[in-house]
């Protein structure tokens, strides 16, 4: 059976079944239309759920998105934050991103000054997608934990009881007790723009990251604030064809500082869904819909959406062949990570701190 | 059974026993010597038991006694305080106050705004004993949250199992979170003066806090911390006979800020050690060491050891009548407490503030 929480992700993810079992609500063309940017994942589909939009979208609104960190950040992580920044562009709203050490301490039990390293580099690649200082904050939680933070934390912390954390996400009673409190922390993350700013706030996350935003819809409004909505997201398909890309399994995915080389490697070794042989995928055509190059090419690369229809209806008819195929992605990837570097290189954190 | 942990205190105490069963040592005359203050409560016997000072005192060290705000604070509470101040004026150390707010809210539910008040009014009550300035810090948890106790209390947090709590404070699943969490914070408190000046902490509390100090001397190591030492006191009898004080029942102590003829009135009211008649009374003689009146004197308001045997003496010879004994307890009262209110009005919290 599959297993869907913040902290394992296993099985055959059926989203449809999601959907019921977290109690989120299908995207619709409306509130596509209502987001309103031409952002990849946003107009392709990977951003399949939500909670609250159709209420959310009608006024003001800020947006938060966090990050555990993590050694390495993958294509898919920096999707996820380009779409938050596209949508700040669009609506000019306040986005808070959380970078939760704390967390990656407490249920990963990770070395606490590697965590602290990793966090001001993913900062770095988030910060590179193109957010503006003016309206946006980030914060460590061992660096800055600051009074409206710990008092939205344990005021949570105060509503949430012991058998409900077990509950949603599997701890036994040999876990750390920091490890049962970290969901209040990251309840006052969602809630902290909507303490500051009294508007309500869209939490943009992968699916397993549900539980906490349903935890913080359950308490906001007896903390005397506006339910948190979201806007959900798919995992998106690793290099290796797997359920998901992984930010530590190097060959399931393409990260933030891959080389040229590595870039050029991975893309050559990925999975791929052409025929065994070239005279068989001029024949029978090759399968878009599993090629890793394809989906890279869909959810992170081919802004032109009739570029991305030719090479769809190309690759299918077996008159591309899967090194082209491959080539054209190496291609464009080299350019969005060439890019990405550049952009990386002139974030100043101090400009974004809280 | 008696039951003696952070959150209840009840049966009878067999103080013998707590050594055993918390792993405390007996107080020495070595140790009082060391300790070298004419301070009521150690000269007389209240502080029972310690942790470790035989080594601490040694050298230097800080001394921690924090505050779970409540609505009163009562004379036992008051003479606690006045011991730190004293073992600070004697030795020249640190001392570190927090106030629990945030326990208060989480353990027993109280008020948000109430509870931040009254750690105002206690702290100034705290104050007012005489600490220095210069060597002093206190903190409210809500309002002064910061990096340094905030990491040590994750990272105290990420060494403590939730059965380890549950078994120390007999917490069940249906408690919130943070109740689960906050012996953590008490630990970073505990240990916040050796992190920031590198010397051992004297926690000075009574003996149902006592658990507390267990569980940081637990992980202090693991977190590369001195372990901290315990000076530990026992429950002063209530005026009621009561086995202790309480800050909810006002019949059973004095308050800091009782009226003079709320004084008059409790002492007057309060358990006496007399006989039923004068003339039994005058034939047997009285019983001063189950005498509220007695306890107060002996314990907060006699300085004079020598007046302190005479009363004793001529009490328990039936020569002191209970009327006369009372009354001069409410003089000595009122005195102790003018004397307060007036160094309580001339406290500056801010001048404090960690």
């Amino acid at each position: 059976m599959a297993k869907v929480n913040p902290y394992e992700v296993s099985g055959n993810i059926d989203y449809e079944k999601l959907v019921k079992q977290f109690g989120v609500s299908k995207m619709t063309p409306g509130i596509l239309k209502k987001l309103g940017t031409e952002n990849l994942l946003l107009k392709r589909g990977a951003f399949y759920a939500h909670r609250d939009l159709n209420k959310i979208l009608k006024g003001k609104f800020a947006i938060v998105s966090g990050r555990g960190p993590s050694e390495k950040m993958h294509i898919a992580h920096l999707a996820m934050f380009k779409a938050v920044a596209d949508l700040q562009k669009k609506h000019g709203c306040f986005v808070f991103i959380p970078f939760s050490d704390d967390e990656k301490i407490l249920v990963k039990g990770t070395d606490y000054v590697k965590t602290q390293k990793m966090a001001i580099e993913n900062s770095k690649d988030i910060l590179a997608l193109g957010f503006d200082p003016k309206k946006t904050k980030i914060m460590f939680d061992l660096k800055h934990m600051n009074q409206d933070v710990y008092n939205l934390a344990i005021n949570a912390s105060s509503k949430i009881t012991l058998s409900t954390v077990k509950a949603v996400m599997g701890f036994k009673d040999s876990k750390n007790i920091g490890s049962f409190f970290y969901p209040a922390v990251q309840i006052a993350h969602i809630l902290y723009p909507t303490f500051k700013r009294k508007v309500p706030t869209i939490m943009i996350t992968a699916i397993d990251q549900d539980p906490f935003v349903r935890l913080a819809r359950d308490v906001a409004e007896r903390m005397g604030l506006k339910k948190p909505g979201a806007l959900t997201l798919k995992f998106l398909p690793g290099l290796s064809g797997g359920v998901k890309m992984s930010s530590s399994d190097p060959k399931s995915a393409l990260y933030a500082d891959d080389s040229d080389a590595e870039i050029e490697r991975k893309i050559k070794r990925a999975f791929s869904g052409g025929r065994e042989t070239l005279s068989a995928h001029k024949k029978y055509g090759g399968n878009p819909d599993i090629d890793a190059s394809f989906q890279y090419l869909k959810f992170f690369l081919e802004e032109d959406d009739n570029k991305l229809a030719e090479i769809y209806k190309s690759y299918k008819s077996g008159e591309m062949m899967t090194g082209e195929l491959k080539s054209y992605t190496i291609s464009k990837a080299k350019k969005f990570f060439a890019q990405h570097r550049k952009n990386r290189s002139k974030i100043k954190i101090e400009n974004y701190l809280i």
